[in-house]
């Protein structure tokens, strides 16, 4: 069981996410007991993501094509740009199919602790597509770094585009969620920003 | 976010046992996010892994060597076989560092519900690998179809070398467990096989 292969394989499942050493194992036992039926087909189907998936170079989104089909995409809405975190962020929004514009993937958020600086962030090619849009909606994280992403982001911004309009996502009690459970921040913002019924 | 090779490989990641489409989505961008540090080892893990590791086709164990570590082993017992479902049962009781004989993997339990009859399991090369051994260590799950298998096996075993000790795991209460939490099958099974304080 100390062999290297199965335990460097374990190892490196082990620092996927979600995932512990334990489960690591499971899988790892669930790959090698049927290599045919179970570990190739994962093999080939990461092989092919590998070679295939890119980058977009406009909106860092992933894709098989660059710039991305988002991009690309005839009946998006140019003039507006969805800034967001990741590209699961990206996935999220277009399930919901609600949001018709484009979007940008900051890839993170600044954070002194973890050392991210604004230029290991894609806010340089971001200023570089504002013209001709005319609305920013941040929806990075409600949390203190999301926001503060946001906040340095939109002065960046109005240096040189003023006249872009720069929304952020709604902040409320989430679908479904009871007013009991929810945090206070939560709640008083919702009280803060009521609506009219 | 359609497009074939991504969602081809979330698709393949939530197939492996423990994980959902959502926890696949998630290591799907973990791994194409970055392709050097995160895709690129965990290929060459199950490439090395699937070229080296083999089934042993003495014990049916998995290694990088046929017949594996453990069966050549010069210091292992030969006399006893300690018969497991699974690979992944070896490597539990050798973490133990307790048991020092020879194991036989079955490859699951009999089940007629999952169509798994005796011949899907590895039971005709325990037969043939009886010589010279005075215990059988029954460890499979406390299970109905567990219980049924290793009963089954043991009538095999019989069959030919009536003068094997077949023995079994003790069952009784877990160590850390709390007597209030146990179930009821497991807390009357303590009672009965009570030993000496």
């Amino acid at each position: 069981m100390n062999n290297n292969p199965i335990e460097h394989l374990i190892k490196r499942l082990a620092k996927l996410p979600g995932m512990g050493s334990r489960s690591a194992r499971r899988v790892a036992l669930h790959l090698l007991s049927d290599k045919d039926m179970n570990m190739d087909p994962l093999q080939s189907a990461l092989q092919s993501a590998r070679d295939k998936v890119e980058k977009c170079s406009t909106c860092h989104c992933l894709d098989v094509v660059n710039p991305c089909s988002i991009c690309t995409h005839p009946e998006k809405d140019t003039t507006k740009i969805c800034l967001l975190q990741s590209v699961g962020d990206v996935w999220a929004m277009e399930r919901t199919g609600f949001y018709k514009g484009h979007y940008h993937v900051l890839g993170g958020v600044l954070s002194a602790l973890d050392g991210v600086t604004p230029d290991k962030l894609s806010i340089g090619t971001l200023l570089s597509r504002l013209d001709g849009v005319d609305e920013i909606i941040m929806a990075l994280g409600a949390t203190v770094d999301g926001q503060a992403t946001a906040y340095y982001v939109a002065e960046q911004i109005r240096k040189t585009h003023g006249d872009i309009t720069i929304s952020r996502l709604a902040y409320g009690v989430p679908i479904g969620g009871e007013v009991e459970y929810l945090d206070d921040s939560t709640l008083a913002t919702a009280m803060k920003s009521r609506g009219a019924f």
